[in-house]
C-alpha cells in the first residue's frame, strides 16, 4: 500500500458529513475518493462540498469500487454488522461508527469474519479514546497518579430537544444505554484496565418524553456495573438537560481521583451578569469532541498506512455491546443481570 | 416554659463536644445546665470548658435532673432508641444525633413512644437540612427553578485515614451505607419531596482497608434507590479519598440541575504553583458543616421554645434507616431488595 | 478589668446594627450595655432588638457612662477622628469602623492621642484581616508557600444600584479610593509585609452614574501603587457590577500565586439551566464578610480582655488613609503622586 | 489569482515551524512552495518535514522566487519593517508575526509603503483575534451582552524559565511591554472598539531575574492605559509564574463582565489528590493558542484568495506599537507618558 489511503465513505448524515470533511480536509495521508448514500441530497452535498469524489447510490457499488482501500461506515446502527462483513469480504479496511451492533450475537459474527482477514484493519469509533483530555487521564492513570483505579462514574447528558424528535427513533435505537451509555461503558473498561463485567443493574424514568413509554425506553437512566476483582462503574444517561450537552467521567483510584469534562464549557469565556457568574455549555456532543473525531479518523488512517492493528479492538466493541444490552434487559426487568 | 430552654447533653466525644460548645456559646435561648458521660476525662473537659454544668456519670441521673427540659444525645448509635425512649418517659424533649437507629424495628418503637408524648419535641440530627447551601437548593426547587425534580445523585466521601482506625468500629457501625449514606438518603428524600422507596440495589468494594472484609463491609459503596412515581437516587460513599472530605449532591429536574458542594473547598483561596491551579478541601465533614451544626441546634431549641413540631420528623429518620438497612442487605446479597 | 468587657456602641445604621448584634449575641466575653444614636428609630431598634442596653441620644452621654469600658464607633467617617480622641480622653477603649479618617493630618492627631493612653486599645476595622480565607492566605505566605510576595492585585466591586443612591453621599465619602479601595490598600500592605508606599497613579471613569462628575468622583477607578523594594499593588474599584459584590485579591510571589475570593459565590450551589452553568454571587460585601465581622469584634474584645495591643495598628490605618488620599489626588490631576 | 495561494515562509525557528506546518498540512487553499532561513539546520528541517519546498538561504532569493505570491515572516522583530517593505516592493502579500516593529517611526514607513500597493494584503499576527474564545467574547460584546464596554484588564503571564534564557534577548526584545503586552494592548483596543490612547503609566519590578536590571527591563510589569471617552485598560505581564502560562482578559461593561482564559487549563481533566483539587495549566502560550494560530493563517490566506482587506489592519499594529513603546518610556521614567 502506498503512502496515501484511498477511502470511500458510506452515510452522509450529520455525523457522516463530519467524518467526510475530516477525511477530505483535515487528515493527512488519506484521499477521500468515493462517497455513498441512498439519498440524493446527501450525494449532492458530497459533490459540492468534498471536491469530486465518485458518488454511489448503492453500498454494493462502493464495495465494488476497486480504487477504494478503506470504508468509513456512518450508517444506521442496525446495518453495521452486515456492512462491515460485506466490506471485509470485498477486501476493504473498515472504520465504523459506534456501536458495533445493537445485538451481541452479531458482534461475534463480525469478529469471526474479521479473524479471517488478518491483513485488514477494523475499528469501531469510540471517540472518547481519542479525546486529548481522556487520553491525558488515561496516561496519568498508567503513570500511577491515582494508584489502583477501581471505580468509574460516567455520565452522558444531552440537552433536551423539546420537539422530542428522537422519540421517533427510540424503537430502533437500542434504548438509552445502548445508544448513549455505550461510550461510558467503553471508557470505563478502558480506564479500569479492561476488566470483565459480571453483573449489571439499571433503572430509569421518563421525566419528560412520555412517547418513550410505548417502547419501554426512558429519557433518564442510571446503572451500576460490577466487574471482576472488585471494580465497579456507575452510569447516568439523560436526554433532558436544560443547559447543554455534558460528558463527565470520574475515575477513582486508591491514591486519587480524576474527573474529565466537568461542566462541558463551550469555550474559555466566563460571563458575569444578572444571571450570576456562568459559563455556556456545548450544545451537543459534537462541539465537545470535534477535535477527537478528527484524531480518531487520523489514527485509523495511520493504522491502515502502517499496517498496525488498532489498540481499540473489536473485542472491546463487543464487550461494550454485551454490557449495554444487559443494561437494557435489567431496565426491562428491574432486576440485576448476571453476565 | 420560659424564654430559655435548659438542656442536658449526654455524650461528650468529638461530636458531643461540638454540640456542647454550640449550646454553651453560640445558640440563643438555651442554658446548658448539665452534661453526662461515663468517662472521667469527658466530664473533666465539660467542667473546664463549658462553664459549670452539673456533671453526671449515669444517664439515669441526667434524666432525673428536674431542671433539665431537653436532652441532647450524642452517644453511640446503638444506644439511641432506648435512650430516646427513656428521655421521653422522663418528660424531656430530645435531640439525637443521626441515625435514629441501625435497626428499623427500633425506629417504630421510638415513633410509638413519641406519639404518646405529643407535647415533647423529638428530632434526629440530619445536619444537611440546616446547611445554608442545601437550604438554598431546597428553596430554589420549591420555587420551581428546576421544574419537577426526579433524580438525586449524592455522595459522601471521607479522606482516607491510613491508620484504618475506623475498621475497628466497622462491626458496630451498621456498615458504610447506614453510617455514611444515611445523610444522602435523607437529603434525597427531602429534595425529591419525600417519596416512598420501592427498591434498592447496592454493591461495593474493599479498595484499601482489607480489614473490612471480615465483617462484610466495604470502603467504597455505590447504590441505586428507586422511589415511587419514577423518582430515583444514586449514592456513593467512600472512606478512601486522597484530597479530603467531599459531600456533593446533584438534583436533576425537568428544567435544570442543582449541584451542592462540588469540590468542598476549604476556603476561598486558590493556589497557583508547581502543582497547577488548585484549592484545598476540608479535611473532614465537620469543617464543611460546622455552621450547619450550629443552625441545627438553634432550630431544635426554637422548636422547643415555641412549641412547634420540627419539620424534620421521626418518620423521616425511620425511612432513612429503612432504606439504609435495605442497602446493607443488598450489598450482602448483591441482589435488589424490594421495599 | 473583669472577665467581661462592657461595651457601648455609637451608630446604629446598617453596619452599626450588625456590630451591635454581634456584640449582643455572637461574641463571648462582652456585655453590650449601652447604645447611642441621634436618631429615634435607631434607638427604638436597639431597645427592642438588643435586650435592654442603656440608650443615649448624645455621644457625650455615652462617654460619660461610667459602666462603659469600650466604645464601638460605627458613625459617619468624617466624625471618626474627633470621636476616637474624645473616647480615649474619657478613658475608653475604641473600636472604630474603617477608615480612620478621610484626611491624613487627622490620623496623626489620633495616633498622638492614643500614644498618651498606652493602657487603652484602639483598632480600626479592616475586616478582611479577620476573614478566614484572607488569614489562610496570609499564613501560607508566612509559611513561604509562594516565595517572596511582590505584587498584590486587589479589587472591590459592588453591585450596581440603579437608583444611584450612593451618588448623594459622594461629596463626603472621600471618593471611590478612600471609600472602597482603602480595604485593598490595607490588605496589600498586610500581605506584602507592610512596605512603605513611594508613588501612586490613578485614573477612572464615570461609566454609569453621571451624577458623580459634579464632585470629581468616578464609579470605576484603577490605580497602581509602588512600594519600596520593588513591591507593587494594583487596585480596581467599581460600583457598577451587574452580578453582585466581588472582592478579589491576588498575591503574586516568586514561587507561586494565591487568589482570594475569585467569584464571590453566594453559597456552594451550582445551577445548570438555560443560562449555562452558574453560581450566584453575594449581593453585598456584608454576606461575603459576615463571619469576618464577627471574628473582628471578638478579636478586639479579646485584646481588651487580655490587655494585648491589636496586631492591626493605628499606624496601619494611617498608612491606608495616606495612600488612599494620594490616589484621590492622582485621580484629580491624572498625574502620579510621590509619597 | 487561482484558487490556491503559493506561499514562501521566512524564519523557521520555534514559531516559524508552527506556521510552516499549519500552511503545509492544516490550512486549505494554500501551497507552501518555498522556505527561507540563514540557518542550515532550519532548512534541513524544512526539507524533511514540509514535503519539498524550494529552499533559500537569502531572503532576497525568496522574494525573487516568482512562484511565490505571499510571504510569511516569522523572523526577529527588529527585521520586520524592512522585510515587509521589501516583500511589498517585490509584489508579495505579507503576513508578519507580531509586533509590526519595536519603533513607532518604522510602523509609519510600512504603512506608507503598503498604501502604495493597494492590491497586496498585509497583516500582523495578533493571534488572539483568531482564538475561538476571544472571538466569542467579541461577538457577545457586539451583541450588547455587557452593555457599553469601558475597561479591559488583561494579563500575559509566562511560566518561569529558571535558566533565565530569555535574559540574553532582553536588550533587543523591546522590553516586557513591547514583547508581551502588545497582545493585551491589541486585544484591549479591539474589544473596546478601537479607542485612541491618550495617556499611559507603567511600572515594574525585577522579582527573579536580576540580569534584566542591566538593560532596564523588568520581569513583572503593570500598566494603565487611558483612552479617549473614558475608556481604560490595565495590563500585567509576568515572566515568573510557577504554574504555567496564563493569558487572561477581563472586559467590563456597563451591563456585565466577560473573562477570557481564566486558569489556562491544559485540558478538561481535574485532579483530586494530596495536593487538593487542581487542574494543570498550559506550559506556554503555544498550547493555549495552537488552534488560533491555525485559524489566523487560514484567515490571512482567505483574505488573499478572495481579495479582501484583513479586518486587522496595519493601523492597528501601529497603534499597538505606539502604546507599547510609550509604556516602555513610562517604565523608564516612572512618569506618565501623554500620547
Amino acid at each position: 500500500m502506498g503512502d496515501t489511503v484511498k477511502v470511500g465513505i458510506a452515510g452522509l448524515g450529520r455525523m457522516g458529513r463530519r467524518h467526510a470533511e475530516n477525511l477530505a480536509f483535515r487528515v493527512r495521508g488519506v484521499d477521500l475518493v468515493a462517497a455513498c448514500s441512498p439519498l440524493a441530497d446527501e450525494l449532492e452535498w458530497a459533490r459540492t462540498s468534498l471536491g469530486a469524489p465518485r458518488l454511489h447510490h448503492d453500498y454494493a457499488d462502493l464495495l465494488a469500487d476497486r480504487d477504494v482501500e478503506a470504508i468509513f461506515l456512518v450508517t444506521p446502527s442496525a446495518l453495521h454488522p452486515a456492512q462491515i462483513i460485506a466490506a471485509l469480504r470485498a477486501g476493504k479496511h473498515v472504520f465504523c461508527e459506534k456501536p458495533l451492533s445493537l445485538v451481541q450475537e452479531e458482534c461475534a459474527a463480525v469478529e469471526a469474519e474479521a479473524a479471517r482477514h488478518p491483513g485488514l484493519r477494523v475499528m469501531i469509533g469510540f471517540v472518547r479514546r481519542f479525546d486529548a483530555s481522556y487520553q491525558a487521564a488515561q496516561q496519568r492513570i498508567a503513570d500511577g497518579a491515582i494508584g489502583q483505579p477501581f471505580l468509574v462514574r460516567s455520565e452522558t447528558c444531552d440537552q433536551n430537544d423539546p420537539s422530542g424528535f428522537f422519540v421517533r427513533f427510540a424503537p430502533t435505537s437500542g434504548g438509552i444505554f445502548v445508544d448513549m451509555s455505550v461510550h461510558d461503558i467503553d471508557v470505563a473498561r478502558w480506564l479500569l484496565g479492561s476488566p470483565r463485567a459480571i453483573r449489571v443493574f439499571a433503572t430509569g424514568t421518563v421525566a419528560v418524553h412520555e412517547g418513550l413509554t410505548a417502547c419501554g425506553d426512558v429519557d433518564n437512566g442510571v446503572a451500576i456495573c460490577e466487574f471482576a476483582d472488585g471494580k465497579m462503574a456507575c452510569f447516568y444517561a439523560s436526554r433532558t438537560m436544560a443547559h447543554g450537552h455534558e460528558t463527565v467521567t470520574e475515575i477513582v483510584g486508591t491514591g486519587g481521583r480524576l474527573t474529565v469534562g466537568r461542566d462541558g464549557r463551550a469555550d474559555a469565556v466566563e460571563i458575569a451578569d444578572a444571571h450570576g457568574i456562568r459559563t455556556l455549555t456545548t450544545p451537543t456532543f459534537y462541539e465537545r469532541f470535534a477535535d477527537a473525531f478528527c484524531r480518531e479518523d487520523a489514527y485509523f488512517i495511520d493504522c491502515v498506512r502502517h499496517g498496525v492493528a488498532p489498540a481499540l479492538t473489536l473485542a472491546d466493541a463487543t464487550e461494550a455491546t454485551r454490557i449495554a444490552s444487559a443494561l437494557r434487559r435489567s431496565l426491562d426487568a428491574r432486576r440485576p443481570v448476571d453476565l
